[in-house]
């Protein structure tokens, strides 16, 4: 369990999670986040056009309540996706009970869903044990850290991140300064499946909450200004979920009242979204090798993530990468593809400082020797100058194993 | 070798190969396909913007001559990319020196390469063994095998295809009904790196021969039609290479003269291509399945080919394969990330004749067994009906196998 002092968890919150019978491995699978009185809310859902059943339900609960949730009810272990009507029933059928178990109305309630692809989900094994979980739930890190375990499916370890800051409140008639602490807690999943382009079993699935008192359309931006550069900036396998969803909560408990404009609460919130982005990179599947790219000089921003996206996703990279095989041919190869704007005489390749390439052809000060030893670290990074013009990004991505290949290609569904 | 009967082999041609010391195997690795006279020519190469030096080299020729090539030289072991202005050089060369070698213009010598990118090409290997290897050619099918065989690199088989027709020209002016018989013959090599985008270390390379009269325009009609169903239809890796050419010469050689509208020239040659792309994709680096993915009513046909490469890329899909895990919902995954107009209530999956999923959903017939059964087969067929539209498409693509991982992760630049 975690070691964090109960104070870093934000106020307004409790939290639970129990055994629903979904997981074969019969480990928890149902968890719930429950916000005393309705908090603002801003959601991303996956870009995929096939979204899973609990999707479509929370953007309708999230438009008929105007951004204001009560109930986060997520299971793992059936992703409640491709399955019609149905599906769409069963994500209706927790939501109900939900709202009878804590008394407010079903469209306050945000179900959330990761695991296989195309199976009934059971609702009614969530809805039997929700009355005795509703008794277990409680605001202390140990109860947040029970969320964290019950969401996991193929990930290997726990994620979450945290945050503080003080909001300082000028002197205003002699009533003195006012300093209120905010507090930033967030907890995900995910391993495989992960590519996620919020705007697709294995999925991401992201819940951030703050004590900090944010109007939904605030947090709203907010949320879309840290994804942007954190969760839309990582790729396992390239594979976009049905699933993916990032969930931002603020109860306003802290009393600290946060406008549309505050960097603090943006850098922090960006400080936490990234935080976990790169804990999902270094916990995928199978992944031997976590691969900071940095992408330098391309024509437009959107032409930096064209070519940091066909590295991460070309099968012959990321199998390089796992054998530390320090072949930077077939980089060349993917920006070539990329579909960016580049002239291959003017493309320079670094692997961390070792000058690889440079306009196009390999360096003279070029060390395979050292390229090698540098890229048998587990975590390194590639940096691509492309001299087209200004535009850049950070992403970050993995190998691709044999472990990757057992994981996934064992007859298992 | 070959046990094809001589006359298989278009007429007008000579080939050969021997051993210039490039690949590590210590295999022949450099081949020649000489015509008796300048053949009329048509070349389509990478999409990929970084483009091997001979790629850049043999497009400024067949420009400066009008589409005509006397001798093709072809080495495996070196892609003779990203290597700047020396990798022009070597491959301007060996094109002189092959030039004085057969009495042409170095403009119609068309060199290729493939193997390692980034290692600069020793072309004076290449034009060492050209005095002996020019005395060596010859018009028979164990010459032609020879060019099989020094252009592989990871294939584990040589790859060709040939077919033969008749020509009949009506009785003219009394001058009796005249029947020619144009002969096709092509070879090809490719396994890894492929995702051949005509318009990208292993790389594919095919060469078409026919003996047929044709013109160059004509040529590049026929060749670009029959690609389009052909080469551009296939992924092992969704790697598109830096060197990928296919090369169609028509020597003239029968006397038999074709137009720019002759379907059995047209059915033909892409009965060949569609041949070849096959044989790649089955050859494809560790591959243990191969899979023709039958994509039907999408929007238009260009939505059709983006579900069967958002799915041929896919490598949770690749992996299930290998595993022979019928487990359908990564296609519905990959197919909603496609960018293909759908609706998710409108998708049925059937693997072979056996249904899936239906609306969205899982099949009411859906037998896991079965379909595990199924795709147990080295082939197997998969088809997705979207009703969205007329769009359709054919595309034939790999499972993604630990004998991928092996072969590609391997230290071995």
């Amino acid at each position: 369990m975690s070691d964090l002092s109960q104070s870093v968890i934000p106020r307004g919150f409790r939290f639970g999670a129990t055994k629903a019978g979904l997981k074969q491995s019969g480990r928890t699978d149902f968890a719930l986040i429950v916000a005393d009185a309705p908090a603002s809310a801003a959601a991303a859902f996956t870009g995929n056009r096939v979204k899973a059943a609990p999707l479509l339900v929370d953007a309708e609960h999230l438009r008929a309540t105007g951004g204001k949730v009560r109930v986060v009810a997520i299971n793992a272990g059936n992703a409640n996706c491709a399955g019609g009507q149905p599906g769409i029933d069963a994500a209706l059928a927790t939501c109900k009970a939900a709202a009878e178990t804590f008394g407010c109305k079903p469209e306050e309630v945000f179900p959330s869903s990761t695991g296989v692809i195309g199976v009934p989900l059971p609702a009614e094994k969530l809805i039997a044990v929700l009355p005795a979980l509703a008794k277990s739930i409680g605001s202390e890190s140990d109860h947040f850290q029970q969320v964290a375990e019950a969401i996991i499916t193929t990930d290997t370890v726990e994620k979450t991140a945290f945050a503080r800051f003080t909001v300082t409140t000028p002197e205003i008639d002699g009533a003195g300064e006012i300093r209120q602490e905010v507090r930033i807690a967030a907890v995900c999943k995910g391993s495989g499946m992960i590519h996620p382009q919020l705007v697709p079993h294995a999925t991401m699935l992201v819940y951030i909450l703050t004590d900090a008192a944010i109007e939904p359309a605030a947090l709203d931006g907010y949320l879309r200004d840290a994804i942007d550069v954190s969760f839309n900036r990582i790729s396992v396998d390239g594979d976009t979920s049905t699933n993916d969803t990032v969930l931002l909560l603020a109860s306003g408990a802290s009393g600290a009242a946060i406008g549309s404009n505050n960097p603090e609460f943006a850098s922090t919130l960006t400080h936490i979204c990234t935080s976990l982005a790169r804990q999902i990179v270094a916990d995928g599947e199978g992944v031997s090798h976590v691969v900071e790219l940095q992408i330098h000089g391309a024509a437009t921003n959107a032409d930096a993530l064209r070519v940091a996206k066909a590295i991460a996703h070309s099968p012959l990279v990321k199998t390089a990468w796992a054998g530390c095989d320090p072949n930077w041919g077939r980089l060349m190869a993917a920006i070539g593809y990329s579909g960016a704007q580049i002239d291959p005489q003017a493309i320079d390749i670094s692997f961390g400082e070792l000058p690889i390439c440079r306009n196009g052809g390999r360096a003279a000060e070029y060390d395979e020797a050292a390229a090698h030893g540098y890229i048998q670290q587990p975590e390194f990074s590639i940096s691509i100058h492309l001299h087209q013009g200004e535009g850049h990004c950070k992403f970050w991505t993995t190998d691709l194993t044999h472990e990757y290949i057992r994981i996934n290609a064992d007859y298992t569904t």
